[in-house]
């Protein structure tokens, strides 16, 4: 079952020739995440979070005093609210969460750092809604992820309060691609090799910025002090190594920390979990991980 | 309170000198272990698998169907069921299943591969009992959970029927000692140090056995086809990175693998679950993972 649907997804992806310059790639991933829209029990609302476009999302039974506070992968330079509506807003009910998704600015347009400067201000918002950074969750995909941890290692450096935990699927966390797995899973991912993510690191973080800079690269920052972190990777993945070395510096840092790995699941598979069982499996036991931590008083 | 009770044990680990030879860190190892007896519902009994020393438990409510056969730490050189009666069994309690803690033969006297040997042959008692293999767990602490995966190792080298999962806590998983958290956690680890694994791993393997052998050392071994792996290792460690880069080649081989790092908690820690609530929450998070996997008709 797990070994069909996830053949399908590839089959999905892999059914137009690959995109070439960042409009085609951006309508292709809007494309390809959308293909299952959301769930009809699921209200979504747009809101401008201070000048930046995002969207609430709410399931039925879900505590709207608490929040996913959501950033979609894409390398910094594709993905949206369209193209991750279906993963974040069922994420959303697996954490019994209200959902914020951010459509913050990408490159290369906007390099480095405005996508901080867009997370700041989406997480000062939602605070200003009288959330408590405790009940908040931060999470993401990808570059998403990158971006998620980027946030924390900017808000611990303000001593701001930190959110009650971290969700990272895919994480992109080294814009030096010095993992291993970039060469050991390069035939068997559809998706993610060493030259595209050079590509896209050179229009988010171009030179002479250095991609060693741990806000650029936050497996290199200094995790003490960071909240839960769950991660999620899949085995056919050329970033399995940024999600595994990441979960060492973490928990090396003390980090309450769990790392899981699944069988050939492919780059940010949740966000096709209307088509793949492991894709709704994953958000569910994010979910219990997430509830678990976000339950105390903030 | 995590933190005042992870104190008292390590206040109870350094109350006494440390011991010196064999016989003395046996008693120690005994000793501390059993501080904590074993809950008064448990049901425990021996049993001679073959020739091999064990010991069954089962809790009210667990199902004597199913079973985790458990292989306890010590460096191979000490360690009992006496030590880890507590753990095993309150394992047991949160797995739902009923436990088989196997005395394996100790080094120095047996060394590398007595061991292998008796739990071989405690698998094929448990298998002739009538468990089928995907009703097993096998689970190990330390040097237990390097015996654990040399058992699977050995077990699919015969195209046998493989256990249902493997739990292992702070695994001892390569010999050559080459983690780089052996450093790293060296002043804040009160158990495991370089010089003393040296010690153990001279008396299980001495020359010219080749430590990087995959049967010694079970990092290196192929984990293609091993069943779904929990992880579970504390951030006070000296072994953080033996159980972090198992994680990795074992989800590189598209194992299922869940790895949870434990804040301050340190070298096997649940054997002192009575005293410690990370001790009996790491053993709940073990129950729940194992319970899914074992759910399904061997």
């Amino acid at each position: 079952m797990t070994q069909r649907e996830i053949d399908a997804i590839r089959k999905l992806l892999t059914s137009k020739p690959r995109p070439v310059g960042w409009a085609e790639r951006r309508a292709r991933l809007d494309e390809v995440g959308s293909v299952w829209p959301v769930a009809t029990d699921i209200r979504c609302e747009s809101v401008d979070c201070d000048g930046v476009r995002g969207e609430w999302s709410l399931a039925p039974g879900s505590d709207a005093a608490k929040v996913l506070l959501y950033f979609h992968g894409g390398g910094y330079c594709s993905g949206s609210i369209l193209s991750h509506r279906r993963m974040v807003t069922e994420a959303g009910r697996a954490m019994g969460m209200r959902t914020l998704a951010i459509d913050y600015r990408r490159a290369p347009e906007h390099p480095f750092p405005a996508q901080h400067e867009d997370a700041l201000k989406a997480w000062r918002f939602l605070r200003r809604q009288g959330i408590p950074a405790g009940h908040i969750a931060v999470g993401g995909d990808s570059a998403g992820g990158n971006l998620t941890l980027s946030l924390i290692n900017r808000l611990r450096a303000e001593n701001a309060e930190l959110p009650g935990c971290a969700w990272l699927v895919s994480p992109w966390t080294d814009l030096t691609m010095s993992g291993d797995t970039l060469a050991i899973k390069d035939a068997i991912d559809p998706l993610i090799h060493k030259a595209y993510l050079e590509e896209l690191a050179d229009a988010y973080a171009p030179p002479p910025l250095d991609r060693r800079d741990p806000l650029i690269s936050p497996l290199f920052c200094d995790l003490h002090g960071f909240p839960p972190m769950l991660i999620q990777v899949g085995s056919a993945e050329t970033l399995i190594a940024d999600a595994t070395r990441l979960a060492e510096a973490a928990g090396i840092a003390d980090v309450d920390v769990r790392l899981e790995i699944w069988p050939h699941m492919i780059h940010a598979w949740p966000v096709w979990n209307a088509g793949l069982e492991d894709g709704r499996r994953a958000l569910a036991t994010a979910g219990e991980f997430i509830r678990m931590r976000i339950r105390q008083p903030g």
